[in-house]
């Protein structure tokens, strides 16, 4: 029996097979392509469906990309960008905004991954000043990078603080399904409703096979935006085959299903772990990720037969994912190897 | 009935049967992510078997994005890369290698979309003057923009006239198994063996779902790639699911069968449309393209029901493509609408 | 005696002396940085009257910053630029229109130097198709690369073609004063009288020290600006040195003064040349250029003691250029040393 | 009498008179541009002279250039660099280094503008990770922003860290004069000899009129460099007179003169300033800074006479400069302004 990868991030399972049904299904006959074709029109009607009449979405291939491009339609080179230090966009995305944009990014140190306006506060100066990087965009991840959730109430809260510095805010939504399932409510209610102008709709990370989304949520921000992803390499020829992903999975509430599933692993993790001696749970566990610190020797003895990433080598701290297709056999499995490891310290 | 897209272009066609197959089977239990998976290894295995021992390969989404990554990888922003004036990376690409890579793309016109070393003359100068680009790549496609393919012997001599002046040759090579199908040839005989020194190696137009590469045919030129590609938002996270499509697009030789009936199915046309008074195909077909001259209310009015592509407005000439999936009657139906508008012209 | 310089460029010259004196006048005591001060006040007020109300100027360092920046200013990422292949801007800058803006530059041959509309439209097309470069700017250069001249009309006729595309005409005007002498006329006359958008207004090779200037013609252009010089890293902190410089370069006319002499210098030496068997001119001379074809073997012994540069090696065309300093010593030193390589050739 | 702008900033004062003489000197005949003259030859020599024999120096135009071509000369834009996050490379070249090299700039903070090994030790993660920027560059400032120094110890100590993982050490050297004189040494021994690999050397803050210079301090790290400058629009035509002007600022220890000035006058004015109640210096006065805590409203009154920048509008926080021609009189005037507002408070 090989190493196991299921907690290594939500990214290692497979597509769930109602979306590579509707991938099939799509594949029938030709179809112009670069996305004006059905599939397609019928896809973007569902995200105006979730997010308001008002969206206008354009669907590109990768997470990074949707962030990057999101930024990058609103934004000039001189602008900056304000993000938690502990963001996709700060730590895992090799600097893509910085290149493609021109942007500086800022950060801002959180013990949880979300932001405040009053930690945003330090970087609100040098308005008008041609020395200084113009902030533009504050950046959120919802849910975040280390599996919590924003309440509708401080997005919007972080909503108003950015319009009123006429500054924009955006979502970088990778994992907005489980954070949906988190606050039980739809999408627009702490997306568009709430005040969130820009949003990287993810959902490779929930079921999907590839193919992400940036969703501008008020009018009059996408100018020239499909220039800028056709330019960025990120318009797929073949376009109907993301599109027909996003119809499954908003179809009968797939999104929904598979992220409540992925949810609920988690928390069941999280309570068996909570009762080993030796392990940590660091944050609150409030969508599909457990965040624990552990001996390092435990780590790489329990990573030899269920791999997971390390968050921070300095505390020993490690990242453990649920995805939609977790079962109780894997966690029992994982935590069956974490009991014998811890065993082995005494 | 609905207005009719497989002309258009071969993006227009869906996937093939075979390759979708081998997606849902790698469709199965978690995987690592990002291409550190068996699926992957054994698909960049089968292209060092093509292409040679020396193959470095990477995935990537789009035919864009292989050619500007193939550049990126070897120049520095103040290289110049030279290429047909009618190539993709210059007319379709909406400025994505200059965006992306800082250099200049210098251009040379020609009658069929292939360069020769004569034609790329005038632009060798200026070197080691820091007042001018520094040529460093010469790129052509194969086969062209125009349907027609190079010899083993032209891209020999071209890649020698390169590697003369210290710079690499590049092949965009979208509809590269057509070329293969053409000359008769394995695909290294006219790449590696040729003195190709980076190819972009497609797979889209001839059959598969998404998921082009970026081969370095020689060691020593992929030296920080995997960052570019990351930075680039290129890198995909369930990569088995391109991995595995080129697994199945080698297996059996599926692609020289689509890329054979595709070819083939370009001359039946092209067989046909000589037979019309009135339109008058202009270049050789040695591919899956055919180039026609035809009155421009003759192609608006078979638009209604045939959509292609004009390819020169200025002197009414277009485009006819033909796929993996293109079908004898498909033929016949196009050809009937042309005569139809011809006759109604008299 | 050393090998003498003043025909390789206008550049070789020095600093005219009055141009020097106002700098050490504006040598005293304190000053704001950055442009914020009364020299820079008074300049920009200069141009205002020389250009036109609506003129916006902004001074930078060198005539390749004003062009990209004039081109930064106006242009997205995903636009293209058009101008003549001999043009600065495509041969001389090493990329830095590509790097800096991200367009692409596309290009037209030229006998002369000059573009027309009807040269320029074989790039009109793609507009709105996400795939191609959207042409945005055609820029012009005035006096040309190559020592011509446009006419007011010529000016025009492109200005309106231009302007009827929806795109901006701008005019590398690093040569301006020789153009403005050359075809006796106000700056304003053949620059935004005649339908330019942005001009590139240069100094420095018509006696100022360094400082060029980019000008908004008219209002509405010049949005974000000031970061964009700032970013491009073309801000001068102690700005009122280039500011000085203008003031006196606009004082008196002393500009006009610097160019009437170096274009009188480069009739007087085109009139010795053609005297000479053996080297023939090229191009018609309007301005401080003289552009001529001699045996390979004379240029090469005259360069050991007057350095000239070689415009095309491939026909053995060589630029000989005059400046505000060029003596008809100079002239009758130089057209001697000629005539002696020219004999020993017989 | 208007406004005083003497401690508004050290590039508000004039051009040193013996500077201007050899700006004067050096505007006789005709030399070739872009540095391949004897001035220039002459001016890199004395780099080399006072920095090490490896050293090889390029000079541009300001000091954010600087900076940004040092990082561009040996950074690909999927590299990060590491910065305090007071320094000028950070908060006052509005995104240049991000727009133009593509890297990532992290921060940390400090207290006095100076960085420690420890302080950068949380940024040293993520090597060899295709997801992360790869860090490749610590940047310090010497003197720092906050007119504090570092020792010769403290630079070894990060130039070996910096060196540990790889990596190699920038200074900003925009004020390096002021510097050296505070601590009594040559400059070479706290760049070069002390393990700085490249420096950015400025002397446009200490009398010159512009013109900075990159100094790679170790062979092997400038390849391609002169493209680099072109392609930022850096390089000058009449390099003469940049390079004449560090001719006269090296000659008969000129820099030193200037500077020692400076960094006394600012000693003076602390001297003064902290017999006043009211007014707190936050910083050890070790060059020509003077940083200060007062009532917002005493800043605003003495703004109206002696112009100077806040450095932290939410602390209070304010900052003095000195220049080359600071005089003990302004040093009066402005003590005597403080007092009068600092009474009105009363």
């Amino acid at each position: 029996m090989g190493i196991k990868f299921g907690f290594a991030s939500d990214n290692t399972a497979g597509v769930h097979p109602v979306i590579l049904e509707e991938i099939r299904s799509a594949n029938t006959g030709h179809t112009i392509g670069y996305g004006y074709d059905r599939y397609t029109e019928e896809a973007l009607g569902l995200f105006k469906s979730h997010l308001g009449p008002e969206t206008e979405t354009f669907f590109v291939f990768t997470g990074t990309a949707a962030n990057v491009l999101s930024l990058s339609g609103v934004t000039r080179s001189w602008n900056s960008v304000i993000t938690a230090s502990t963001a996709h966009l700060e730590q895992d995305e090799c600097g893509a905004a910085e290149k493609f944009t021109g942007c500086k990014v800022l950060t801002v140190d959180t013990a949880d991954g979300k932001i405040s306006a009053k930690s945003v506060e330090k970087h609100m100066h040098g308005f008008d000043f041609e020395h200084h990087s113009q902030p533009l965009v504050i950046s959120i991840t919802q849910s975040t990078e280390m599996g919590t959730v924003y309440s509708v109430d401080e997005i919007r809260e972080l909503a108003e603080f950015t319009h009123d510095h006429g500054m924009l805010l955006h979502m970088d939504g990778a994992r907005i399904a489980n954070a949906a399932v988190s606050l039980d409510l739809p999408f627009r209610s702490f997306t568009t409703d709430a005040g969130v102008d820009i949003l990287s709709f993810g959902g490779t990370k929930n079921g999907m096979m590839y193919g992400e989304a940036v969703c501008f949520l008020k009018s009059g921000l996408s100018g020239g935006f499909k220039y800028i992803r056709k330019q960025s390499m990120q318009l797929a020829s073949k376009m109907r085959f993301i599109s027909a992903q996003y119809t499954a999975y908003f179809r009968d509430d797939l999104w929904k299903k598979c992220a409540t599933h992925s949810n609920r692993m988690a928390l069941i993790l999280a309570g068996k772990i909570s009762r080993l001696n030796g392990i940590i749970i660091t944050q609150p566990v409030q969508s599909n990720g457990v965040f624990v610190i552990m001996p390092q020797r435990v780590a790489e003895s329990v990573c030899k037969k269920y791999f997971f990433y390390p968050w921070d080598e300095k505390t020993s701290e490690y990242r453990l994912m649920a995805g939609w297709d977790t079962t109780e056999e894997d966690i029992e499995g994982l935590v069956r190897v974490f009991r014998e490891e811890l065993d082995r310290l005494k």
